[in-house]
């Protein structure tokens, strides 16, 4: 049986949304339990109905701020995710999940749980759906750190070709450098450098540059890049999409005759909005440090968490 | 009248493609004339039927290729590219339009024409579509560069809320600078000093960062970024949309039901891909240079160029 350590506090949406998440994978997963980690007098009500040997709950008080640096979380001992972060360090759980603040989160796993030997710096890492169904792209580091050396991006590269192979199942997987261009030598420094580290090691898979316009095609299955950009891509990507579903949906609520139109193409179209849902792939988890730690959206709602 | 450098070589598409495009904007403006560049052999022919007052062709043998380096640039000084700069710079045209090398590009711009005083970088300016029709959101740098410093880019912030005013017409344009969080302080240390600079200097319309997932919402009119950054956020979006048109095709094609489902939403649908036209915009402008110097999309068809 896993043991999941969640931090319920400091997502946008709030403990009660996230606690909604829990109860439903109780109810789904018999071999799992929870230490849930908030305001346990909030808490506790949301739980009356569900088995008491599924959970526990540890009460804090603190909440880690979307902004902190490094020194301040090490003082906010007593907070959820520290607290959540901190379970899995001392072996009471398997695995960590928050959907509270990012720099904190990473700071958190990567002073509490350490580097695994080798790694220079752990990275966000997340399957995007992609053109073709069940076919993810893996893409890291979406946001662990601003910026990168190309010995680090050499490393995500690594970490997310086993991911790729044993999470998504992709055999053999493509492995990429994101660039402005799919030539060698293209885009700033350590993406020039990461290239070259890929071609002297030799690292399986690498295929060379791709450009963020193919990046979703289906045919590229692990692409690396700095975390600033990373971000900026998955953004960017979630942003053009979210933007479209709603253009769809105006267009066919436009009148009588749109109205009958999606009754005809329905199908067709939930199956594209299947393809494209985001919310599918709700977390990253970062890769890299001695422990499982997944980072879901602050915007998470049930389904996500 | 306005006369026009065309660089006719290196696009993808070739030649006959961006021909066909200045033989369409001849016969629909009767304002402009045209130099063309390129080999004369090939491209006379194509405008048999063309005014001859309206275009002049320099033969030229020599194509800049896709990477090639500054020194290499100033050598290949009888090449399409650097002939139809040189025509702006001499004053015989006034704006130059290519589908080359980006880099060459810019390169031969920024050597030819120099930049306007006080502009430390010049930067790749292009309107993209947002949510809300007539609405585009003016981005900059989107790969004149690769790495920017925040003096550079409090540049991109001058000139394109110019930018946004004078050719898109909207009226106090609200800037951002694109990051991973919008809070103060987010992202790398060129987008930090960059926030910090408008602030200090109070640029007119500065709100603050902005994240790539609201950047298309038609609510910000001007966002700046280094160039790495801005050209893959450019890739991504532009993917992402042909991801999913090329999805809601499929939906529409599945089966006769489908089809008629289609007749029914047309018109909807249509308004939201002309919304999201981005041929509409096919190219960017080099801003901070002295003269008018367009790059088209490598692969612009007809329309785009």
């Amino acid at each position: 049986m896993s043991k999941i350590a969640v931090d319920l506090m400091g997502s946008d949406l709030g403990y009660s949304e996230l606690s909604k998440a829990v109860i439903q994978f109780i109810n789904e997963d018999k071999n799992s339990s929870f230490i849930l980690f908030g305001e346990e007098d909030k808490i506790q009500p949301l739980f009356a109905d569900v088995d008491s040997k599924r959970f526990k709950i540890v009460n804090t008080t603190e909440v880690i701020p979307m902004e902190i640096k490094p020194l301040d979380f090490l003082r906010a001992n007593r907070s959820s995710m520290y607290q959540a972060i901190k379970a899995v360090k001392e072996g009471e759980a398997d695995a960590v999940v928050s959907a509270g603040s990012t720099g904190g989160f990473v700071v958190g796993s990567t002073i509490l749980l350490r580097n695994i030997d080798g790694v220079t710096r752990a990275g966000l890492c997340t399957p995007f759906p992609t053109a073709i169904k069940n076919r993810p792209c893996v893409i890291l580091d979406v946001g662990a750190s601003n910026v990168n050396t190309g010995e680090d991006i050499y490393g995500f590269a690594r970490m997310g070709r086993i991911y790729a192979e044993d999470i998504t199942e992709i055999h053999n997987p493509s492995v990429y450098t994101l660039s402005n261009g799919s030539e060698e030598g293209k885009g700033p420094q350590e993406v020039v450098d990461a290239y070259e580290l890929m071609k002297t090691r030799k690292l399986t898979g690498f295929k060379g540059n791709c450009e963020a316009r193919e990046a979703l095609d289906g045919n590229h299955d692990v692409i690396v890049t700095s975390g600033y950009v990373g971000n900026i891509f998955l953004k960017a990507t979630e942003g053009t999409a979210g933007m479209m579903n709603g253009m769809i949906k105006k267009a066919f609520k436009r009148n009588i005759f749109s109205k009958i139109g999606y009754l005809f193409a329905k199908k067709g179209i939930k199956d594209m909005k299947e393809t494209l849902d985001y919310r599918r792939f709700g977390g990253a988890i970062l890769l890299g440090i001695n422990g499982v730690a997944v980072k879901a959206h602050g915007n998470s709602n049930t389904y996500a968490f």
